[in-house]
């Protein structure tokens, strides 16, 4: 039988995470323990196909990665019509479509999510692909960084988030990151998926019209 | 009966792009002119879902736009289930849908085509949204710029393209900006469709496989 970690390299943090928190019935994981993993993972969706969950490593409260689960090192290692007639090429073929899919289907739901639990309505997506490009962990990922108004914190402001929860984060540095703290980073958590799953829920129910 | 003008914002400069290169047979344009509209587009990309042209501004060799054919601001105005149960917001919901997927199919065929374009290993993928973000044209897109290694002219060392043909670029200037020199663009988005095309083909190859 084949086991977990002749999928997941071993070394990969991503893959990690990946192994730790299995795609379930719903995307959006009920309560998922942090502590699976050390560094402790923060994930808000958990699919088949892709996984979102905070960086540890913020440049602004709610900057969350949008990751493959399986793993990949560039975006250029997605969907590719260019296989095999065989069986084996025609199945990656297959799955790295799906997962490049996912990928587009999501970013918009996350997105939303985010603003909703930020109150921030401006944000840079961005997705880094090699060393030069400042690629840091090799496993295909988005960044969906909010950017809040300078000199208004809008968290509070707009009364979705309680601002003391995020005080300590650097809220206004463009380019500076810091530790995520893991009691802030567990309520940020549980919020997004609260607002995840209402979109999903939303789905579910579009689903079931159609 | 509708007009296009009642589909394109007159105002935006992508909207522009989209009516005036309407998707054909292939998404690859077979010789589109620059001069349809002013200042000149050179597509490379052109469905019933996204689009692809070089930016006018770009900050290396190649830098490309990967875009929505329809005007949406935010990526949180793509795909969202949560529509009303009649036609037309279905309807919607469905559009959105597949222009949000056919950004995730897109994206590694556009960087593979670029990579082998220009002989780069490294880019990075930038989507802003809102002002605060720095998105400037109201009209969702993706960047993917190009990461050249700095001191090596990679474009000419693989011999995949001229190194004549961007020698006037900027190559290495992280953040600046200079305006496309026109007949450079020209010969830069003929071999971008190029490598595009062999993509494409394979595609075409690899569906009647299946």
């Amino acid at each position: 039988m084949a086991t977990p970690d002749e999928f997941y390299p071993i070394d990969c943090p991503f893959c990690k995470i990946a192994n730790a928190y299995p795609a379930e019935a719903s995307p959006i994981p009920q309560h998922p323990d942090p502590d699976l993993i050390s560094p402790q993972a923060h994930v808000i969706l958990s699919t088949p196909h892709v996984m979102a969950f905070l960086d540890i490593l913020p440049m602004a409260p709610g900057h969350i990665l949008l990751t493959t689960r399986d793993h990949y090192q560039k975006v250029s290692d997605l969907y590719n019509p260019n296989a095999g007639a065989d069986w084996a090429s025609q199945r990656i073929a297959s799955k790295t479509r799906e997962d490049s899919k996912a990928i587009g289907e999501w970013l918009p739901l996350v997105s939303r999510a985010l603003c909703k639990t930020t109150g921030i309505e401006d944000w840079n997506i961005v997705q880094n692909n090699g060393e030069r490009a400042a690629q840091v962990v090799p496993h295909i990922h988005f960044h969906l960084i909010p950017r809040y108004q300078e000199g208004r914190p809008e968290i509070g402001g707009k009364g979705k988030v309680d601002f003391n929860t995020v005080k300590s984060w650097r809220m206004f540095g463009r380019g500076t990151r810091e530790e995520l703290d893991d009691d802030e980073a567990k309520v940020m958590a549980a919020k997004l998926r609260d607002a995840l799953r209402a979109e999903v829920h939303n789905e579910e129910i579009a689903r079931s019209k159609l």
